[in-house]
C-alpha cells in the first residue's frame, strides 16, 4: 500500500555558498522530498539514476522505510547540477546542468504505486507530470511543483497539469509569471481559478503564503535563523513536510489541514538550510522536529 | 499632559506609482505617524513647515485631537519630496528632495512636551534626535527610526542615539548596513547589544520581525492585499500604530506589549498603502480598524 508517492529528480549537486562548498553531494527534488516526508508517513519514490549512483545513497532512503522499488537505474550518469549562491543566498546561479539519464526519464509507475493516496509531482517536465497523472487511479490529493523554465517554454502543457491537481507549490516570481500578475495576492487567486483548491507560495526566508478559496489567506514567515549554510532543497523539503503530514492524516485534507501542513513544511525546511545538501535533514528525528516546531511557533504566535 | 510625542518631518510629496500620480499631497513622517497613532492615544507633534503649508493641513491634525502647538512655521517653503515606484513598488526612486525650511530645523520642545511618556524620533538627522533627547525628562519608552543616508554619513552620531533609545524601527537593508551583517537575524541581535530592548525590522509586504532579548523573535507577514496603490508612509504609519498602542497602555511596555504593538502597526499600515499619501489613513475609524485587524489575524493564526 502506497501512502505518498513522489515523482521527481535524483541528482548529485556541487554547491558553492558564502559558507563553503560541497562536491557531488546527494540532491534532487525526490530525495529532499522523500526524506522530509518520511518523518510523517510511508513514502514511495519514482525517479531515475545512472550507473554512478551509489548504493549507499539508495540505502539512505531504505533506512527511512522509503520504498525505492520505483527507482530506475539506467545506463549513463546521474543528473548533475552545479550552482552557486552569493550574499543573502536568495537565488542560485546555475553553473552546470548535465541532465544525463534524466533527459530520457520515462516515469513508469510500478502497479502497486498506482493506487497511491497522495501524489506529489516534483519539478519535472509538464508532459512527464501528465504521464504520471494518467497512471494513477484516484488519489485523495495531488500536489505539483514547477519552475520558471517550464513556464517559459511549456506553458500550455503546464496549465493542463495545473488544472488536474489539488495543490500547487510555487515561488513568488513563478506565481507572477504563470499568471502575468504583478501582485502575488492576485496571482494565487488566479491559480485557484484554474482548478487547484490550494496554492502555497514559497517565499524563502519570508516563509509562505497559503491560499484556499474557502478560508482565504494563511501566511507566516520562516523560522528565524543565523545558521543559513545552503538553501538548496528547502522548497522540496517544505513540500515533503507538507504532503508527508497530510498523508499521515489518511483522509482528504481540509483548509485547516493545509495550514498545519504549511507549518510542518516550514519546520522541516528550517533544518535543510543548516548544512549542505541533505546533511542536516538526515539528522532530524521526532524529538528535534518537535523541539524546533515549538520554538518556531513561539516566534509566530501573537 | 503629553502622552506621545513625535518629532519628524512635515512635507508635501509628489508621487508616481503604477497606479497613478499624486501632486503635492500631504506627507512627511510626523504626519503619517501622528494620524496613525491618534487612533489609539493623544499625540503631540514637533516639526517645521514653510509659509506655503495650508491651514487645512494643520486642521486635519487638530480634528484628530493632535496637539500641533509644537509645529513651527518658518519663512520659506515646506519640505518637498518627489519619488516614483515601479513594478512591485518595493523601493522608491527619489526624483527631487527640496529640504527647504527642514534644512535649518531646530527641534525645540514646548515646556509641556518635555514630560512626554512616550517619544518617537522619526527619521531626521541623528544630531537633531540627540537634541530632542536632551530636552525630555524620563519617558517610559523612546523609539527611533532612521535611514541609510544617516547610516552612511552620520554613523557615529546615529550609534549614540541608538544607545539611548528603547526601540529601534528599521528596514532590512538598514539593519544589515548598520551592523555590517549579511543576516537580518544576526543584525537585530547586534542592535539589541547596543542598548535597545526591542528592534523591529520593517519588511514591506513581508511584514515585520520583532526581537527582544527576553522573548526572542516575533515575526508575521503583512496583511495580504491586491490593493497596493502607494507604499509611501507605510513605515511611519506602522510606527504610529505601534507607539500609539503602547502609549494607550500608560505603562512601561513588556515584550508581550511589543508583540501586540506590531500587530496594531501592521493593520494601520495596511490602510495607508491603499491610496496616495494620507488619503486612506485619514478615513480609518475604530470600526474599520477592528474589522481589518480581525481579518488580518485570521490570515496569521494557525
Amino acid at each position: 500500500m502506497t501512502d505518498l508517492l513522489v515523482v521527481g529528480s535524483l541528482a548529485y549537486d556541487s554547491i558553492q555558498t558564502p559558507k563553503g562548498r560541497a562536491e557531488r553531494t546527494l540532491g534532487g527534488s525526490a530525495n529532499y522530498f522523500s526524506v522530509s516526508a518520511s518523518q510523517f508517513t510511508k513514502v514511495s519514490l519514482v525517479g531515475v539514476v545512472g550507473e554512478d549512483y551509489k548504493d549507499s545513497d539508495i540505502q539512505i532512503l531504505k533506512d527511512r522505510n522509503i520504498d525505492t522499488s520505483g527507482m530506475q537505474i539506467q545506463k549513463g550518469k546521474t543528473f548533475f547540477w552545479e550552482g552557486a549562491y552569493e550574499g543573502d543566498m536568495n537565488e542560485a546561479q546555475t553553473k552546470i546542468t548535465n541532465l544525463n539519464v534524466f533527459e530520457s526519464f520515462n516515469p513508469r509507475l510500478p502497479a502497486e504505486y498506482t493506487g497511491a493516496s497522495f501524489l506529489f509531482l516534483a519539478n519535472i517536465a509538464p508532459e512527464l507530470q501528465l504521464q504520471v497523472l494518467d497512471q494513477v487511479k484516484s488519489p485523495l490529493c495531488i500536489g505539483l511543483d514547477t519552475m520558471n523554465f517550464w513556464i517559459s517554454i511549456k506553458l500550455e502543457a503546464l496549465k493542463s497539469v495545473v488544472k488536474k491537481v489539488n495543490v500547487v507549490l510555487i515561488n513568488e516570481k513563478e506565481a507572477k509569471d504563470l499568471t502575468q500578475k504583478s501582485s502575488v495576492v492576485a496571482a494565487v487567486k488566479q491559480i485557484v481559478e484554474m482548478g487547484p483548491i490550494c496554492v502555497v507560495v514559497k517565499r524563502g526566508e519570508y516563509g509562505f503564503m497559503c491560499y484556499t478559496k474557502s478560508e482565504g489567506f494563511f501566511s507566516l514567515p520562516a523560522y528565524p535563523t543565523e545558521n543559513l549554510v545552503d538553501p538548496t532543497g528547502a522548497g522540496d523539503t517544505f513540500a515533503g513536510g507538507f504532503f508527508g503530514y497530510l498523508s499521515s492524516l489518511k483522509k482528504a485534507p481540509t483548509a485547516q489541514d493545509f495550514r498545519q501542513a504549511c507549518i510542518k513544511g516550514t519546520v522541516m525546511a528550517s533544518f535543510t538550510i543548516e548544512d549542505f545538501g541533505l546533511g542536516a535533514l538526515l539528522k532530524v528525528n521526532s524529538d528535534s522536529f518537535k523541539a524546533r516546531e515549538r520554538e518556531y511557533l513561539k516566534t509566530v504566535t501573537h
